[in-house]
């Protein structure tokens, strides 16, 4: 992907608070709700899709249709749109559905834009707290409850110091469960349940590590970019790239991922 | 304890906000704060004790003494302190201390008070997200970022329809754990984490059930009052009382509460 200019940076930035706007009001009519109907996509579990997520796609597409018109986009709910920018605006309108059905606060709207070799800026937005994290082209800053932050990931301390969090205990296969339990037996305190929440705690410097298998790019790619422009890293089990998916480790600073990749790298 | 009349009813309600008003600032001048310590009470684990905690404490018994100096007090940090009026106030500064220490916003400051009997009146304040949960004297009700709304649990459902929390997926002793397990994997969805915050949102009609064990009396007075004062009901895994703690179990309404207590009451 060719450089891209200060203008265009601007934006972006801008387009991507527009999104994160524009999918406030349908996810915050939704959560809570009398009724919410989950449907089920998932024959064989739980993978519960609502009204929230697909009027929130929606209204976020129409802001790219408009602001951003020549950009590719990739939608979890509505899938892939080509474009001819060599940009790619990768959105999840609820990641988090199970906390948004439970009426949880800790679920959250995710957008990036990138090119090929992955995200340059990405959001986290959790509209319910009004509270957001950006990141991108080496800056990271939050906006909530109590204004606007910095964002900077932790310094290095030892696993036998670190907060780790992951969604659900049971992880992903049974390989990598066991290499997530191994990891979760040497650090100070493991905790569960709070989707992108998580990420956005480690572009704020509250924790050190998240572990999850099984993810989708558009789970990753907005906080990837959050947690980068903080300070942190974002790579697969075995230290590749985790722009796609799939097993992911994020991590506060070099030295506490380099100290979970040599648990993780065990898995299978 | 004799009858509460009116007046005392309302004083008591104007007492319990005020706790909870006083305890947002110390709790909220050290959460996410830069170099907060956690003193380890518990040599065997990891149970933090924060300065926000006890900076809480202080301010909401300096409320009480000036407000309610005859009655009682229970307080996590501080212990017993007797009274004469045959009112209880038990407080815990900040349930959830795993949570204020990881950054994420459904720790608690939990307020109670009653008699003998158990709690009349209870408070559960999250105050990063400046959400309140009262309950008492068969009023329920919620004040957060979208307004006041009434508390009212769910109508009943099959527990194969049911969200169960738990904050931990260890739970207790072996046979907690096996019991917890069990009814685990007859709900449609479990989901971990949230310390008091889950009790809430019982309250609020989200969710079903949450099953805790090991509990002290001020982990769950305050979140007792606010689910029984909005339809739930709230015992020990036998049915019994849970005032005093231990095996919790709180349930949306009585027909979720037996399905569930069928399950756990086989526990030795």
């Amino acid at each position: 992907m060719t450089e891209i200019d200060l203008q265009t940076k601007s934006d972006l930035i801008d387009t991507a608070l527009a999104l994160a706007d524009a999918a406030r009001g349908p996810t915050l009519a939704h959560f809570r709700a009398d009724g919410l109907a989950a449907d089920n996509k998932d024959a064989a579990g739980f993978d519960p899709v609502t009204a929230a997520d697909r009027e929130a796609e929606q209204a976020m597409r129409a802001v790219l249709a408009a602001q951003r018109p020549d950009d590719a986009i990739l939608g979890e709910e509505y899938g892939h749109q080509p474009g001819s920018s060599g940009l790619t605006w990768v959105l999840d309108p609820v990641d988090g559905t199970r906390a948004f059905l439970s009426g949880t606060p800790t679920w959250g709207v995710l957008i990036a834009v990138g090119g090929e070799e992955g995200p340059v800026l990405g959001v986290i937005d959790q509209p319910f707290i009004g509270e957001r994290f950006v990141g991108g082209f080496g800056e990271a800053w939050s906006e909530g409850p109590r204004g606007r932050s910095t964002l900077a990931t932790r310094p290095p301390r030892g696993l036998d110091e670190a907060i780790l969090f992951t969604t659900f205990p049971e992880v992903g296969s049974d390989a990598e469960r066991a290499a997530f339990h191994d990891l979760a037996g040497r650090v100070r305190l493991t905790r569960y349940g709070l989707d992108c929440y998580a990420y956005a705690l480690v572009a704020a410097g509250q924790v050190d590590l998240v572990v999850e298998a099984g993810l989708q790019a558009y789970d990753i790619q907005g906080p990837m970019a959050v947690i980068e422009a903080a300070g942190g890293i974002v790579t697969d089990w075995r230290g590749g790239p985790a722009k796609d998916g799939g097993r992911v480790l994020a991590a506060a600073n070099p030295q506490i991922h380099a100290a979970a990749l040599a648990v993780l790298s065990r898995a299978e």
